[in-house]
């Protein structure tokens, strides 16, 4: 808690007749089924780190398809009434709003019962999956179809692929890099309407999950943190298993080492040494995967921990100020060369420490490091816990999420900018860079709050407000954005007089009509509700 | 020419008044200057490869601006008239309507006077650049600045990097692979705005040319084949120079040996040990890159020349029935390794013949082979007269594109069904497969004729047609479409009621309400043109 109390009142929005969404609801549970649809107490379908007091993005229900033509008919059913819905994979967008819906009073659909995988082509590296297909029911898949596949995952394994990639979500193996996992997606548009892209728009194209582009105009990127359909299949490409991985970690010792560190990646990331998508850690981002911050540190919860304290804790851990983890995937042959010659990179940086394994398919799953498992492609919930920093049993956390070129100067600069903010608020700077391809990275910043202090969970949100503006000044942009701050985030890029929002509304306006679709999602209103 | 002459007219689609187009084009010249207007004879604005008398496709002035505000100006003065314009880069859309509109009587704006390369990153890997720069400009750009860089090229070097890119062109070095070369582009809207994709609709956002998506929806890929704007500024990754090339060529014998080499190669692409986008040509395409038909074989031109001749031919030209090319870039101890795994897989085809060379930056401008020098980036133009196979001086030839999926069977068998298609027209086939990823190629055919002989034209016409449209039933869709034939080819594009087609049509009314930005463009009309 600060001295002076900070007052944050998140704004609910509701603009939808409480009658009309009953009615909504009463349909289609009378077309899908009443067991597919729940009204009531939210449960665990709102944002599970937000004060319950505060009551912003509330759902006036979940309804749960079980197919495409359930799907078509809620969209229906939705649009004949007016009615907002907000679509979801598993709901586990957690950091950024969980499962709650950025407009509050609609209906929430939630895809926990369409988790099919529809194929594996072991031959050409795909799948075919229904959106609410998770991360673990994927792995789970390739592994009792004996294909020789693998599937690139985040640090947890619980979410959907449908909701994590169309939230542009970061996953860690080679076909994590700039998002390129997704190939052919199915969506249901705002009339009910089934459309398919790329390839997929000709009946008995097989081509629809191995080719980028259409002929014509390319919209499948537009259903990624967009709102202009609901997704109810994709196609997604997995990697042939290579003869062995190599897990590579990398510490250095002081702050200021990031600047190599970053430069030296950079460096063995464009000349392909390096794929995948390397991510870099500080000392209390690895110490809040493994422990409170009361296990780490008994000083004032107030205020930042100090310098040298951060220091003990890195040493207590055995980890650096910042700590690089990053995997090489191939033959082993080929796997020497690549890692000697990061080794010799790496080595250059005063006081680094190297340390690497190598291991074959039947190693995977047992790797005891979860990040070794993670970069072999075995989803676990082992950081599940790692937003807990502060207070008693219920931690929460929002990400702060800019983009940064992928140089040490930049984003030295600004990691240290970033820590000021925090600091300035009372908060520690826990950092996750994500280093989604070899010219940038996401700087994820957890801001972790004690959800039952009330005022710190608003000096939190107060702090998170202000680092998304003050960056927006000085040219860093989100990559995603928490509910709370979808506007504000989106406010931030302003060229031509907001020329990209402006473009996007009026696609928004003509092929959503009534504004139904994830309303407001990423700052994206329809014409009804701007 | 075939027995019974055929007949083909092709739509002349004009659909704009000449008073108008006149006086936006007099108040452009106002503007812009006279000398940026070039109005009368369309001269080299057309399509090279079309009949004279057919006056399908033309323009009726030719617009060089030579500044962004000169375009914002045209597009204004545009809208105000309701003049369609039809934008390109340098206009060598060869083989897909050259740089004729698909809408005749309007006005073409050609980027030829914006060709500067506005910057070039050597750490971050890439350039900013305007519509009209060539691959053969950047090249010159790379090398004069010394930059340890390379751009990926196609096959003739003249084309601009934003035409080629917007027409989802392929290249062949590894940032060909799946059109990932572009990262940002800026663009005039249909009201004369300026917009800019990504974080750079972020004022000074440093990561425009770095990172692929937006915050929100992303919008970049509808600039691809698209018609909501005029691409002005187009941010460009250029990949370092590697230690080595090695430049691999395999050869087969006989034409069912495609199965097994599209199968090797599909497991080479998908393990990584190859990148890029390989090439697998058929002998006679080889041989129309040598010399006209005539010098290879005497028999009636209105026959297809029958297999045994084809195999002498291979023997003359010391080639297979198929050729594969590609090149592996990196360290030379692990091209060593990646080579030695390549050669061991297609030594498992009985009869193939695999060669190498291995070079450094120093040889790569001086390599002989023009498919060596494209894949070690070097821009020529070698390969321009390849579309001469039938005539005199004056052969044309257009493209059939389809994408298929990489399994030797389904490739082959293609093939099988389209030289089957060409023959029965009288055409020889000649087939061109670019790898664009480890899953799908497109079939490239160039279907050849004399463009002094009309009926044989006319043939080649018809040809195609039924092509496009046969293909369609069994599920090959076109990736590219020549002018006569994008109607035709999005056509076929049938799924859910054209629902692809239909959701593209409410964007275009949508962002440019009046329909002036490239009407028609792969099929896509403005409502006032539908």
């Amino acid at each position: 808690m600060t001295a002076t109390t900070p007052k944050f009142i998140p704004a609910r929005r509701t603009e939808v007749e409480p009658a009309r969404v009953a009615a909504a609801l009463q349909q289609i549970a009378e077309k899908i089924g009443q067991d597919r649809v729940l009204t009531g107490d939210a449960g665990e379908f709102r944002d599970p780190f937000q004060p319950a007091e505060w009551d912003a993005f509330s759902t006036a229900g979940v309804v749960q398809p079980d197919s495409v033509e359930d799907v078509q008919a809620i969209v229906r059913i939705a649009a004949q009434h007016g009615v907002p819905i907000w679509a979801q994979g598993q709901g586990r967008n957690n950091g950024y709003g969980g499962a709650a819906p950025r407009l509050s009073g609609g209906i929430t659909v939630n895809f926990r019962r369409m988790n099919r995988v529809l194929k594996i082509d072991e031959e050409l590296g795909y799948a075919l999956i229904e959106p609410g297909v998770s991360f673990q029911d994927m792995y789970d898949a390739i592994e009792s179809s004996g294909a020789n596949l693998m599937v690139s995952v985040p640090d947890l394994g619980w979410g959907s692929l449908g909701g994590n990639s169309q939230d542009n979500g970061l996953t860690y193996l080679p076909y994590g890099r700039d998002f390129q996992a997704v190939c052919g997606i199915e969506a249901v548009t705002a009339d009910g309407g089934l459309l398919r892209t790329g390839m997929g728009a000709m009946d008995g194209n097989e081509s629809w999950n191995l080719y980028k582009r259409s002929l014509g105009p390319t919209i499948e990127p537009l259903f990624m943190q967009g709102n202009f359909g609901i997704t109810t299949k994709l196609g997604l490409w997995l990697m042939p298993k290579p003869e062995a991985i190599t897990h590579v970690h990398v510490d250095v010792r002081r702050d200021e080492d990031l600047v190599p560190l970053v430069d030296t990646l950079r460096r063995l990331r464009l000349d392909g040494t390096i794929d995948g998508v390397p991510c870099i850690l500080n000392t209390l981002l690895i110490a809040s995967t493994i422990a409170k911050r009361s296990h780490w540190y008994d000083g004032d919860p107030a205020l930042p921990i100090p310098d040298r304290q951060i220091d003990a804790i890195a040493d207590r851990i055995d980890v650096g100020r910042w700590h690089l983890r990053f995997a090489l995937y191939g033959d082993r042959n080929v796997l020497a060369l690549q890692l000697a010659k990061a080794e010799k990179a790496f080595r250059l940086i005063p006081g680094s420490r190297i340390r690497s394994t190598t291991t074959g398919a039947d190693e995977w799953a047992a790797l005891s490091d979860p990040s070794d498992r993670v970069y072999a492609g075995v989803p676990n919930l082992d950081w599940k816990d790692m937003g807990g920093w502060y207070g008693g049993d219920r931690g929460g956390h929002m990400s702060f999420a800019p983009v940064a070129p992928l140089t040490g100067r930049k984003v030295y600069e600004l990691q240290r900018w970033m820590r000021d903010g925090f600091e300035r608020s009372g908060i520690d700077h826990t950092a996750d860079l994500i280093v989604v391809n070899a010219r940038s990275l996401v700087s994820v910043a957890g801001i972790q709050f004690d959800i039952d202090d009330e005022p710190a969970t608003a000096a939190a949100y107060l702090a998170m407000q202000n680092l998304v503006r003050e960056a927006g000044k000085i040219g860093y942009g989100e990559y995603r954005a928490h509910l709370q701050f979808m506007d504000l985030a989106q406010e931030q890029y302003g060229f031509g007089d907001h020329a990209y929002r402006r473009f996007v509304e009026k696609i928004k306006d003509a092929v959503d009509p009534r504004g139904i679709i994830n309303p407001g999602r990423h700052g994206i209103w329809p014409g009804n509700l701007r």
